[in-house]
């Protein structure tokens, strides 16, 4: 360790060198390790941020996250492993009836998740807004579900990639969460470290997403899928519209509800397409192309997957979702035809319902959110309602309006329906 | 405090914004006081390192430095107060006949300085070599001493400035050093903290300076020069060179002795030519432009002074310095004229004889260092003695014999001897 200094690896990064790999092992396994300070790492992310990292530079770094800590053996599992991963948008609900579908349609998928912070939420706070459910799994328990049911979606443990965990923290407070090597190096250590053999990447691109323009979700799904393939992982990308907010249902139990709907073959139009097409690109991966997910939604296979998952994790897929002590309407100002509803301010007005957390400590209102009832083309008639306000403090509800104020736009115009899926990204040959 | 966010500040300037006041007022009150953490401001002198500060900002990040802590109060002393500082070099002993020349000359001279790290000396490790003599007063002492005899050399108390010495602290660790604002920010505050009226700088350039080229020297002396003018003080500065050893003695007691020959009216022309040049400019600044240094040098007056100086900070003036148990002889491999002798290489073989220390918590030996027998621009033959080589370790001097290979060339041709002051910089209309 000691012919590294931390101060040189700083140093080469800043004046806009590559760091050769056996710098970038150094420095993460002793940032670790606690050998390199907290202030130099914050100076070196910083580097980073403004000078970049090659691929080959941000796919060593990664594996020096993975080799961190531990890496889950899913070799016992018996079936081929495909993941998903989203990079987070408003009424991303996605992953619910993905992981039970195709799971039904013979892959196992290992969705070790984590909680939701601002104004998109979390998988697992969606969850756990089903009674007697519960996110913490050991790990020889992930590997029984795996095998058994197919689908497990759980908090990661803490022994999976821990310089990630230590990093993002500290990028946090340092102003360089926004450098696109240590996102992508970020997501794809923590997904290496999962164990899976595949990987499709949800990269949101819009107001309600991190990434606000195509440009640099582009650039951000090209250094996931690189980063895949050079670690001998399956990787494709879909980039996707988040400008609004998905499906009708934003919130924890309000989206549980819209996830059971799709299961059952109904659900809003735009989340019923993209699971499928995301369950497509994951049994591709796997190798189970013949398999139509699309079938396995319509004939209930996929709900079955879903029931049997919830109570493998003691949850009560037949419990009643918890409901708000109060729901208000935003009514639409005008007649006329819904032309846009911004994914932003419906995150942040469902946030301060009490959807989302502040705070990492904070708790969250499982049954708080906002209810959609129309979606960009919709025809709306003055007066009747456009928003559904879900949260158990009354006092909350003023702030939520505000927020939701020129959130979206009426018009006499016609609308023209944007694209779900905006491009894909697979490895370069 | 709390209508401010580290992260926000540190974001700015990530993205090349300018900070305004009150941000920049907030960050270092902020720091200073810990509620600002040591990885943010890593972050954030990173992004000051590769985005730069406007002189605005650095003016008002230098006036921010000198209120996290207390000013001296010189008002009381009597006389005009001028001060110098240089940014280090190898055979700097300037300071110490500068000093009492320009207190002779009628100034009040507030040397607050600091102890040497690396390759160039310090001018309390070399002072401290007289029997006796103390660099640690308090204010009082010097308030009075300044009053009485015009010439205080002695270490700078822990209250002045104290966000920039927990800044440089941090720098040091963290590969920030190399911003020019920062460094003058650095510079200037402690300078400002300590109450001078004027100032000037020795803006060192070539291989023994912390500036190896003449643009960054005049970049970082106009940084000097705005910040001076900015906060009322009368400055300028000069950018000398350093690529050649200052005089012919580097290490603590031999430079204290060559001082003492240029107070006595002899001593190393380029070292007499610097210190009357900067006395000068001193003067200048003082409105003692009248007084001419030079006569004060031959007359005796300049040495009376110092003499004057050191017995009030209990030093005896006439005690005999410090002799190196062992002293070496580097001979002249050929005959001819010296064309260089490289200021680095010099230096760290003096660092290495045990002149400097490696860490802030060594000692140094006060009789160690170089004697340079010859300068460039001298004629040597061929096994004649170029360099001494003194120090208390004798297992030390093969490492400084190596630092010396190639430190030097004699040639056949003539030598254009180079200006020692290669530009002067003054504040802009």
């Amino acid at each position: 360790m000691g012919v590294f200094s931390a101060v040189d690896v700083i140093r080469a990064k800043r004046d806009g060198a590559r760091l050769d790999d056996e710098q970038i092992d150094w420095v993460i396994a002793a940032y670790t390790a606690g050998e390199v300070a907290e202030e130099q790492m914050a100076a070196l992310a910083m580097a980073v941020l403004l000078r970049g990292m090659s691929p080959e530079e941000t796919s060593r770094w990664t594996a020096a996250m993975v080799a961190s800590g531990k890496t889950l053996d899913l070799g016992a599992v018996g079936r081929p492993t495909a993941d998903k991963h989203s990079t987070g948008g408003v009424g991303d609900k996605i992953t619910l009836p993905l992981t039970p579908l195709v799971a039904a349609c013979g892959a196992a998928v290992p969705q070790l998740s984590g909680r939701g912070l601002g104004h998109t939420g979390g998988t697992l706070d969606k969850l756990e807004s089903i009674p007697g459910w519960r996110a913490g799994l050991a790990e020889a328990e992930i590997r029984r579900n795996l095998r058994e049911t197919g689908a497990v979606i759980c908090a990661a443990t803490d022994d999976l990639a821990p310089a990630d965990r230590k990093l993002y923290a500290l990028r946090d407070v340092t102003g360089t969460v926004e450098s696109i090597p240590l996102i992508a190096a970020s997501i794809m250590s923590k997904k290496l470290a999962e164990g899976t053999e595949s990987l499709v990447l949800d990269v949101k691109c819009g107001s309600g997403a991190f990434m606000k323009d195509l440009a640099r979700a582009r650039e951000l799904a090209r250094a996931l899928v690189d980063i895949g393939a050079a670690r001998g992982l399956r990787t494709s990308a879909l980039i996707t519209d988040m400008s609004v907010p998905l499906g009708r249902a934003v919130g924890n139990a309000l989206e549980v509800a819209e996830a059971v709907e799709v299961l059952s073959g109904g659900g809003p139009p735009d989340v019923v397409e993209l699971t499928v097409r995301l369950a497509r690109e994951m049994l591709g991966h796997a190798g189970l192309d013949a398999v139509d997910p699309a079938d396995a939604l319509a004939d209930g296979r996929a709900l079955d997957k879903w029931r049997e998952m919830i109570r493998a994790q003691r949850g009560d897929p037949d419990a009643a979702l918890p409901t708000a002590r109060h729901v208000e309407v935003v009514p639409a100002p005008r007649t006329g035809t819904l032309i846009s509803l911004d994914a932003f301010a419906v995150g942040t007005a469902a946030w301060r319902l009490g959807a989302g957390r502040a705070r990492k400590e904070d708790a969250v209102q499982h049954a708080a959110g906002v209810r959609c009832l129309a979606k960009p083309g919709d025809r709306v008639a003055a007066g009747e309602p456009l928003l559904e306000l879900h949260t158990d403090r009354q006092e909350s509800i003023a702030a939520a309006r505000d927020t939701l104020e020129g959130a979206y736009e009426i018009s006499g115009a016609d609308v023209v329906s944007a694209p779900l899926v905006l491009d894909r990204i697979a490895p370069q040959d």
